[in-house]
């Protein structure tokens, strides 16, 4: 086999997500599982269920370990980096979980690298998505958190622990709601997902319209169900996507005044919302974004969508010239 | 002469200051006289009261224009950079005004470099104040206007329109006062010395203890009046700089959070407020500084203090290789 392929893995709190890269950024082979996150579920459940999935992506592309260059993971935070040794807050079976050796021998050898989730979002854009030729770009992730990553100069910036990127603890509401963080009225505690529910839930949401019943938690309503409820006009889910696209716009405003950014790329689930996001978002830009050179942000919905992730992660070995920094 | 000696200027809307800096950033002679900033002081009699002062610290450090190997210049932005056209928002008498052009035709033949004046502040203080060493740092200038610049891997960040390091417009109070920029809440608009006197005449503030004669404006009380009173232990006028403190602490949060600072070193006049500025400030990063990455953020006050903008400026020339992309 001549091209060069890398496995890239997308290691989240709701979803494990693996894909066979190639060289121009392209899917060759990709999939993804529900994470492992019952009580039982210990850290070698979620490591088999990733061992798993990366071999279903390898048969469904034709392609052996032995083909692949190396490796790209992204994972949630906080993690020591790059050593890949990772504790994702929403992910409570791993706590400094050596993901970057394990995975470097299950394939010795190769190049084994690893970045946060929203980072690797943020390279997979600039690589070949909505960021493409961008200077100084974010990459945001609106999902059960909110998480982001940081091009400038057309290279990621890491900040020295890796850590740099987390738009989701700018702060949007300094009385706001407490934050997994341990601080208050981050962006994350107002707009990520499970606080869009919760919102909606305390002002008298009824999921589907349908009083009783409801659970949060497991099964309970999430925030796919608010934004059925939201395009269907729910007064209450609309309000909710509102409020989260007004958090993201205030935080967008400080981050572009402080950066001179030229673009802002918005995936995670979330964003598929769309307008109900978007338009309340770019209200917040119209009225707060007033300097000349932050005027000419862009504010644009992800390119690649939920392959985003899987993508940029290989990118950290198919162009670890931008995208790699470490030793 | 041998040593190679820059000219560092350094443009406000309060001072003008100019300097002879040497290769290892000590100053050979400096000076500064108060902008001219009266009603009839068009922009020719700023660039006069700049060109007179730059005469005489080159006379006092027995320097000829011809000894010179460049210019390095500061100014308050917004500017168009890196051509060096200035329209600094509290120098009225300057808009598009071709700073650079008129310094280099001053001098020809010789590099002439400028940048915003809390970059420049920010530069000098990595090059050898209180940031050397640092892999992220920003430098904040709290003054007349709230200022900042940034450093990432010990490289000055530009922003594509030279507008990077803006800290000022992070958004520390969604519903706070109007800012100076269009928008509402900035930390600028918070915690600017003006801001802070107005704020606390507003609750009652009786400069000096002394009723009566208060006039605001030129000749009225000021942020160095207000932290003179602060010092004895006026209320108010303590509590005017622990607002300043908190917000400044706030954006400090949110810009170590997002960026993986090291360092954040504080100058400008108000910072001369020592721990009635800092201790709020230290407070505010307790309390909601909370992710070991971002608790490693050192809070310093400046180390080359009303000095540091000449230095600063006279570094984009005589550290150009860190201090200087532009071509």
């Amino acid at each position: 086999m001549d091209r060069e392929l890398v496995l890239g893995l997308d290691v989240g709190g709701t979803k494990l997500a693996a894909g066979v890269v190639d060289a121009r950024g392209a899917l060759v082979s990709s999939s993804w599982v529900r994470t492992p996150a019952g009580r039982a579920d210990g850290p070698e459940q979620v490591w088999s269920a990733l061992t798993s999935l990366a071999a279903e992506v390898l048969a469904a592309g034709g392609v052996t370990r032995r083909d692949l260059h190396g490796v790209g993971i992204g994972c949630g935070g906080p993690m020591r980096w790059p050593e890949g040794i990772v504790s994702p807050l929403n992910l409570a079976a791993w706590r400094e979980f050596p993901l970057r050796d394990r995975v470097a021998a299950w394939l010795p050898g190769r190049p084994v690298r690893l970045h946060n989730d929203a980072v690797c979002f943020a390279i997979a854009e600039h690589w070949c998505g909505a960021a493409r030729g961008s200077d100084a770009a974010l990459g945001v992730v609106m999902s059960t958190g909110v998480g982001g990553g940081l091009l400038l100069g057309g290279r990621v910036v890491d900040g020295r622990t890796g850590n740099a990127g987390h738009i989701g603890h700018v702060v949007v509401e300094p009385d706001g709601p407490d934050c997994g963080c341990g601080a208050r009225g981050c962006l994350e505690a107002v707009a990520r997902g499970p606080a869009l529910v919760w919102w909606a839930l305390a002002r008298g949401w009824l999921p589907g319209g349908l009083p009783g019943g409801v659970e949060t938690g497991a099964g309970g309503p999430d925030a796919v169900q608010l934004a059925a409820d939201a395009r269907r006009g729910e007064p209450i889910a609309v309000a909710a996507f509102a409020r989260a696209g007004r958090a993201l716009g205030l935080a967008l405003v400080s981050t572009a005044n402080l950066l001179d950014l030229d673009v802002a790329v918005v995936g995670g689930g979330l964003s598929n919302a769309g307008a109900l996001l978007f338009e309340p978002l770019m209200e917040e830009l119209g009225i707060r974004l007033t300097m000349a050179y932050a005027r000419r942000l862009r504010v644009r919905p992800t390119e690649l969508g939920g392959g985003a992730g899987v993508v940029g992660a290989a990118a950290l070995v198919l162009a670890g010239e931008s995208y790699w920094s470490a030793p």
